[in-house]
């Protein structure tokens, strides 16, 4: 690995001034960072030609303040009416809170905001306070034809809080984020949507004391944007955490919801199964706010056991032998494990370089067969029962063996485990070089994975000095997920477009799902119906008709649904 | 328990008169019977204040041939369209065909056939060969305004495939019952939807031979009509098979779904997971032939290791014993049980003295302090990975003990198992006597489990002489199911329609789904809209509008949609 030179580019270690784009499209906390390692470092100025000159000045780090000059299209008795609603001050009209509560955290909004290119946004951003705020602004917005999009957590890669026909951002994470009630008898906590996970995770870990349970509980849900993302988005995106090999997606994890939709309001069966015909409770589960409002939900919760938990990690031969054996672990009956992972030869090899594994160990598996480029490492955890966990980490590790893998232990999840939320801080470091990370990922059978796979990649690497680093993180009898990493050295966001664009083509052509678990929003819509078919598209589109008949909640290209 | 005085009622041993009513509601194979056992006759005896003399000679026994003198509804030239589709040898215009193929197996259909009594019936009987006749069928019939109602195996419990308003019976039973392809590597079977339960498993059982693949598989469900219902039914109706706490619900088996529908016909897409907006596969499950036909359904299966398999049983000193150790043994996290069943004091009571165990057991029962009429009986037994079945056979064990029970070994469960398909055999024996053995059943979360049980217990009891015995069969961490069995002596249908009807009346007032693995069909149609209430409502009405705008669906009553 190549050394340090000496010379470090000046990572940002300020805050972004308050009030600027950068505040908006910049990840996590205002005073959280994660910078490139010097092997990161290394590795961006060779695979993109790249010296320390190029790294001397940042370019378009988005520090001036947000203007738009754009006149609300509301009328003055509209805001009145909305500020009665919910009180004025939970109604805002300047332009930074119009930009930032119409912003997610896609490579494209990062690279325009830089510029100071602002899309759509709202006329207005309103704060309901409860459900019956957010009852009386759908009406409202209904009768008065106002388009109301949803925003909580602001983590949507796809566009999916975008405003696209202006009218009022509602903003559900800055009241509706409570816990209100956990069940312990039926394993249930009632919870409103624009909770934070690290928030609900605590309470949950902590309702012993907070709601005088025998046991303590975990959510279970843990995506890479767990700090900065809400349990009513998790829900109706579709997510998926971490450990969902085990607890479950987002969709599994749900038990009952409520929403507010321009043609009333309700609640699903609190049932754990029912054969009452089909179950809206699923019907409504990743809507992305297009058929109304999720003002609180039900989710299923488990016994949280960390003392329990136990890592592995392993080295494959191949590719090939890493997903024969994820394979045969997840359909042999014995238990899953929590976190599980494969990374890909690129991925496998480019990890080893940047994640400070000693130089010898590299020298070691070369000695025993595991050549780069083509070895690929796995690791996890697993969670439960103590007995269980460690049957499952037991049966897990034999049929790793089984084929061809040797045990590298603790270290790498470990080492994994403390960056898993981190790694989206380096984005900004990236761009203020140039230099853009991306990510898209497809659900896909066992029996489509490898073409998948190849496909994709050959697209991604065809772009000259292109990284395409993969993994399979969310697995399932019947098959996984394949996520893919690409960086790259473009700034220009009508290229990014273009490329991206290719991306979700290849992913069509090759049979992956056009998403497992980001969701659709906006930049995916235009796929959806060559992917569901003509058919199921329009029942997606009576759907919507039927509880927004005047097209107000969320339109304009969410889920392609217009 | 009462010993035989030595008479023994007539028990109906011969197969019913071909193209008779009794060969209509007669369960399962014509030659197969389960007569009362002599513990069973004296109970009855004892319940309902009988003699021997009551039982001396059958009535309404339903001998009589089908006669109807209903002409057709349909054209000639109708009809010929028929048979230019499927072939004239596949279209059955007679009294005998009409009825059969419009007849499921509910107590209210028995008393009537035994009468006479013939409600409505299709115009014509129509047996596709493919899902390209069906494509044909309901084009046509879409463009003529015929009623298609589906028929598979008939084992419909809620009038779920009566022609309510005529037109064609579609039996998809009758050719399309293959099992099309079987994927060792997605773990996936295609199968069409009008195969049966044991021809199914025992192609899956036998898929080395059969498909060439490395293991045998099993389909991991199977209800108590196993032998006579169809996988399509299954999926179409939500059921539930008996080892549905480890291998889920008909509808978490299902992997992706083809419906003819009058709109079009579309094939669900094929991914273990995806996020790519509400999911169709989902939304089609449970819609029970009023939005469209399954022609081809791909289920998930699952490794078949019978050798694994361990039985338990253990009697609890009360209800509320067995109900809590069942919630602790759901929500432990070590894995689920297969078959898991808890009887109530009543069922357990009465299943101890019907099922043969010695006289000796219940005094040594007492003399431990398990009670009759408070001691209650688990049963149940665990499979998968023969480790994993170790362990969760021994954590459950050890939760059973902590709630003060004792362990009564294999004996249980294993004779269970030999008579889980044959007790709907007793029920024309039953019958012919007056005594009708019937059952319902709903889905409950733990917190409302009590309640719901007692509520609906009290209701049923407060009808004299009325036996009900429940049990829960299907366990989730977050509830269960109540089964509810009850026998009456009652031979008048409008009797019979109104007790049951208040039945249902007391699931929904003390909070139960009002059902849990039993489809809805026509009978539960009319509560639907209360106990979804009417936002839910209307969108499954907006559903089968949207599917079937001329209402051609199986109409009439259907899910509670017209």
């Amino acid at each position: 690995m190549a050394k340090s030179k000496g010379f470090i580019p000046d990572w940002t270690e300020e805050a972004p001034p308050a009030g600027s784009y950068r505040s908006i499209f910049k990840w996590g906390a205002p005073n959280g960072f994660k910078h490139p390692s010097n092997a990161w470092y290394e590795m961006m100025k060779r695979e993109f030609h790249l010296i320390d000159a190029d790294f001397f000045k940042k370019q378009e780090e988005g520090h001036a303040p947000v203007v738009m000059n754009r006149p609300t299209a509301l009328s003055a008795g509209q805001i009145e009416q909305l500020k009665a609603f919910v009180g004025p001050q939970n109604v805002a009209l300047d332009d930074y809170s119009r930009v930032k509560f119409a912003y997610g955290k896609t490579t494209e909004e990062m690279l325009e905001l830089r510029q100071g290119i602002v899309r759509e946004v709202a006329d207005v951003v309103v704060h309901p306070r409860d459900k019956h705020d957010v009852r009386k602004i759908v009406e409202y917005c209904n009768a008065e034809r106002i388009p109301v999009t949803v925003f909580s957590a602001g983590s949507s890669v796809n566009f999916g809080c975008r405003p696209a026909k202006g009218g009022v951002s509602l903003v559900v994470s800055t009241h509706m984020n409570k816990l209100l009630e956990v069940s312990e008898l039926n394993q249930t906590a009632r919870v409103q949507p624009g909770m934070f996970g690290p928030a609900y995770e605590e309470a949950l870990n902590r309702s012993p004391e907070l709601f005088n349970t025998r046991h303590s509980y975990t959510c279970g849900h843990f995506p890479q944007s767990f700090e900065y993302s809400t349990v009513g988005g998790w829900v109706v995106t579709l997510g998926s955490g971490q450990a969902s090999t085990y607890y479950g997606d987002a969709y599994d994890i749900v038990f009952s919801q409520e929403y507010v939709t321009p043609v009333g309001t309700f609640k699903t069966l609190d049932f754990p199964a029912t054969a009452t015909g089909p179950k809206v409770n699923d019907i409504m589960k990743g809507s992305e706010g297009t058929f109304g409002i999720l003002v609180e939900v039900t989710m299923k919760i488990f016994r949280y056991m960390p003392e329990n938990r136990a890592r592995f990690s392993f080295m494959y031969p191949t590719w090939e032998a890493a997903v024969n054996a994820s394979r045969e672990i997840m359909q042999s009956e014995f238990g899953k494990p929590a976190i599980f992972r494969i990374s890909d030869q690129e991925e496998t090899d480019r990890g080893l370089k940047l994640y400070g594994m000693p130089g010898f160990v590299g020298t070691f598996l070369a000695l025993r067969g595991f050549l780069p480029m083509q070895r690929c490492l796995c690791l996890g955890n697993v969670e439960g029962d103590k007995d269980y966990a460690k049957l499952v980490k037991r049966k897990l590790t034999r049929i790793a063996k089984k084929y061809g893998a040797i045990s590298l232990g603790w270290y790498a999840p470990k080492k994994w485990e403390k960056t898993r939320y981190t790694e989206p801080y380096m984005r900004e470091d990236l761009g203020d070089y140039g230099i853009l990370i991306d990510t898209l990922e497809a659900g896909v059978t066992w029996d489509n994975l490898h073409r998948l796979h190849e496909g994709v990649r050959a697209y991604i690497k065809s772009r000259p000095d292109t990284m395409c680093m993969t993994h399979a993180s969310h697995f399932y009898p019947q098959g996984t997920n394949l996520y893919f990493i690409f960086i790259a050295y473009m700034r220009d966001a009508d290229e990014y477009r273009a490329f991206q664009s290719g991306i979700f083509d290849q992913i069509q052509k090759f049979g992956g799902s056009l998403s497992h678990h980001h969701g659709v929003g906006r930049m995916i819509g235009p796929w959806m119906e060559n992917h569901l078919g003509k058919e199921q598209m329009a029942l997606l589109r009576t759907l919507k008709k039927h509880f927004d008949p005047n097209n107000i909640m969320n339109p304009g290209g969410q889920l392609g649904l217009d």
